[in-house]
């Protein structure tokens, strides 16, 4: 049960490695009526290419998307969207050397273990390239988010390495190259990240996510939680170690007297709780923080073993990112809007009827 | 779609509100075969049980799980369990206050949102009483992977507020109220608890997770990862806020060249994976890491609204835990239970042809 | 994947053998506030019940549903809702004698085969006890399709043996034993009926189903067709072995110019699709015709192997129904509620936001 | 819920409408190490292509296949299987005329309302080209099947309005355009033909499949029945009005001693039960049996209404098939392949430790 598709009512299903022919994607369950074109997906697809900025890998990936199915007249018909990216700059010799020894860090010796053998160009799928795929999904249920119920999902490079960000200003994540939205951090970025590709070293990255206009009521009590899908979600993004909604691991110190977010006929006094209580969403924004490590493609060499079992030495040459904890913000923005989607759909199929007679409290809150 | 059922080929279906006639579930995909009786779940149901310590909530919640069908002559026949806990100290009574207030931090208001009504008895199905199944059946499949495979599950308290546990001997842990592995610990825990007590209020918690004796290549490459279906699990636990695989969110201020666990012919060097690479198992120890928040149930007053929307103020009183972060280890551990054996199946179902020449390498590592 | 669970949306998950100690199941899925109490539940539980009269099974099963969560105040709360039948007149002496054959035209030789081992006592799962549970989850749906929808669903007896029935009234049908919806039939089927007990034989059934007051819309294109997923719930009844949706196999021989339903202005002139185009509803009555193969437990002696492959003579004592298809009748009306219902907030989910602007057309059609 | 993935460990999701750019779908959970390359799959799909025979429509559609990913050196990966078929003869402006007007017996109409819009080009999502990916899916499940099992699909048209097929030699069905597998009868299907062709109308067809060598124990007991699977898959074929396991609809006039068939140590007497029972495998032949309706796409002029509900003629001009069951042929041997890969991966998973001690008895029976 090989676990390709995410979602259960708006589900993606994605198909490729790096160095095949192309990668997919089907979207199924997306309504119908949504102008919807290629122009749409394609901002965020070039937000996640490698080769934009220096910090980022060389590789150039012309992440071209064609809408295959599903649209007719600039309209989505309800039926499944197939979704194409043709791979075009794979330099197979690259990997010669790769392919009778595991990386350490890598799903080289998993994968092997697993499946018995490996297609070991490039990572093969679990290459992060698979990942374009998603940011396309995402790219529709973004669409369908901010214009039938005007929810924005916004995310930001939140900490690197040592460098914390202390103001977060949307307006300035896309300006730079770091998807830093603090003015202030983007020299000492550039320096750190200067001075890391010199070591031929990696870093490991903070990115975080937030949708703000979000609706109450969407997540299920039990398992799939919004919170719990988010984890999911999440988690499963490549090098993600650690997931966290709104205070995270900060709770563990914290006080119920001081962690509860008072409710006022205002709105939410403060948000803690990250807009989730009970595995529904309260209204108030949605915030998730993820830890992502340090890539393992590196120029340092490791210890480690071949496909025989005896020792061996290894280096990683080729084009990789010092940090690919950046790239993440695009796809970690699609993976909400994913979860998002999911739910509302989810929410609507189970609770059409509901009119609750209690008013919903606006989702002003302190800032995180 | 309401979500109560987790797992793809081992799943278990759960029903109940604390304040119901019962508490039940359904597990259904158990390989036939398994010996199982009562005796097997009960003793982590009392570990999960309020009431065992002065610690928890004094509510006694007779959590005697009677096994409905699916064993015949004491082994598993392969056809679902039904699984049943009668409630029986409910006292309606003390909830009158509450069904017009929504209590900060909980989920009423989500919840009256979402449905329009709610059934305000004690959390109704968002009561942690919910988890009594998820730990008896979390308990079929320790055993299944005990018996079958030598997995065995160790959860325990690493951290409770400020008092961090340094030590972990696992035969510590469950000789203490608070499933505290660090014997040098456990007097500063209880003179904490006494002291938050008298405040009234209560505390977050750090819980982590380890599985030993994993078989390497359970996981999916994508969206189903073993980390990611550990997050969606644990993040599913009430309380939760935060999980780590691994090194976690420590991974953020990591370079490559110090994250990457080396291989070699004796093993893995170290453990900072968390025992997954790209998704799937490496069979180093499994390693999961949560935060729990402090619950809002205590007597310190807070600022709210009612369901017309109007300003109030709200007092828990009644039996509650002043940290729910301890009674979450057995639930986290059969949590784990449950995602280890859906992959195992998964990976049975698609990859039972594979031999792979490989030799598998030892799970030993450095600690952590 | 035991595959326990039917549904996608509004799913059902039941438990349970003829003998073990109860049976039950979670209906997950269910709107909220939907007035529900047992006696929604309990009058098809009675129409399904052996023992009703002379020419259904002795045996005395008394059916007598229990809800034990999801509904709170009379009404249900949208979290899932646990059902208990507990089994009462077991005689487990009576099946000692099969423990070691197989009974041809039985489970029995597929169970033991599939898994090693089998609960023998009454058919175990397989035995037509676990009906009751769908026949009460069908009643939730039944419920709501009614109240919310007006849809509407009978089913009757069509033929039995050579006894086909020619007219059918649906206030006839639940007042003789046989669900036969003809008067002119009954005493025939009495007689026949009689006939068969003398032989100790038992014979095949048609069943017929009709959902009336259909919304146009239900239905997936691909795959989860409105009669796909019929055709699946209905060959999942134990002895069906056909299915048939609208005119089935007669339109082997029909032509295409005969076989088109037209549209008019008034409504459709025809009912030949039994309600289903590409999979969707169309808003006439949805029709379904299955057939029943007649019960192997009968007193005929037989020819079959034991567990050790050698020549074993077969007969079944005990207390069996002559034609099962009869109790097959609220089984079937309740799968169809189940689809029906399911589709409904499938259809929901994604076409929440649709206003078609064409008229939708009355369902009146000819007969059939 | 869109539900354009078939199968749960073996599952196929398909997008594409007949006059897009092109169709394609992802396969997910195909076991690693199988040999596979277009070459294995491209012979069914001639099979199914229109244009090969004058008795089916002109269409050129060059069902040319590309693997697009999950394949390395010449062996499946484990991971998702990409598949596309380029569209490359749309003739858009035929199809102008039927814009406004819902043809009677298609989709059409039910489209239009569940969507608010449709694709109206060639039928869209509902044309039979989607089904192209399944028999591509189909091929894949086939070639593992036997390779792995031995186990062999067959299926043949087994009647064409009135001419209904005497014997089967599945070395006859596939050198004639009817997939007819008795010869006697190929000259009275082509006089058949040829008049309806003059006639302007179409024809209803019966289509059957065989599974060989099947193995004992595939199928699940409740719900997810092998056979109930096989209605799903049969009943979601375009077309398709009734399916019958076995002697279906026959069994209805059968008795319990006629009925059963006889277990000897020298293997089953007969196989009326089609190769289930309980809704397992029993090791005989698989047997399904599926009623097609003649199309709707016919010259004879048919009364609708246009999407205003106003009164209008139809004729549907245009490249059609006489009889649309002829091609189903090769799509019904693929969802056949596709339902019995899936039951086998699911009962890997779950029964993986059964080594049952009851001998398997030969699948010897008697024609049918």
């Amino acid at each position: 049960m090989a676990g390709n598709t995410f979602g259960k009512l708006f589900t993606v299903t994605t198909f490729g490695e790096s160095h095949g022919i192309a990668i997919g994607g089907i979207i199924d369950g997306c309504p119908p009526g949504l102008e919807l074109c290629e122009a749409d997906l394609q901002g965020d697809l070039d937000r996640r290419k490698p080769g934009t900025s220096r910090y980022t890998t060389a590789r150039r990936e012309e992440d071209e998307v064609k809408i295959l199915s599903g649209v007719f007249e600039g309209k989505t018909t309800g039926t499944s969207i197939g979704l194409l990216i043709n791979n075009t700059d794979q330099r197979s010799n690259d990997y010669s050397k790769i392919k009778d020894t595991f990386r350490p860090g890598h799903a080289d010796y998993t994968y092997q273990q697993k499946y018995g053998l490996r297609d070991y160009r490039g990572g093969g799928r679990s290459s992060a390239r698979e990942t374009a795929i998603r940011v396309a999904a995402g790219g529709v249920a973004k669409k369908y988010l901010k214009q039938q119920h005007g929810i924005e999902i916004h995310g930001y490079l939140s900490q690197l390495g040592p460098i914390k960000v202390e103001t977060v200003d949307h307006s300035v994540t896309n300006t730079n190259a770091f998807f830093c939205p603090d003015a202030s951090k983007i020299d000492a970025l550039d320096a750190y990240m200067r001075d890391l590709k010199k070591q031929g070293d990696s870093i490991g990255a903070k990115v975080s996510v937030v949708a703000t206009n979000m609706p109450v009521g969407l997540g299920e009590p039990i398992f799939d939680r919004l919170d719990a899908d988010l984890a999911h979600a999440m988690m499963g993004i490549n090098a993600v170690k650690g997931v966290e909604v709104g205070d995270g691991f900060a709770t563990v110190e914290q006080k119920g007297s001081e962690h509860r977010d008072a409710l006022t006929p205002e709105g939410f006094a403060s948000n803690r709780s990250g807009g989730v209580l009970g595995g529904i969403s309260t209204g108030q924004d949605l915030v998730v923080h993820m830890a992502l490590k340090p890539t393992s493609s590196i120029s340092v060499p490791g210890e480690t073993i071949d496909i025989h079992g005896k020792s061996a030495e290894v280096i990683t040459k080729g084009r990789h990112d010092p940090c690919v904890g950046i790239r993440a913000v695009p796809i970690a923005e699609a993976m909400m809007a994913l979860v998002v989607m999911d739910h509302l759909l989810r929410d609507r199929a189970q609770n059409a009827d509901v009119h609750c007679t209690t008013p919903v409290i606006p989702a002003q809150a302190g800032p995180r």
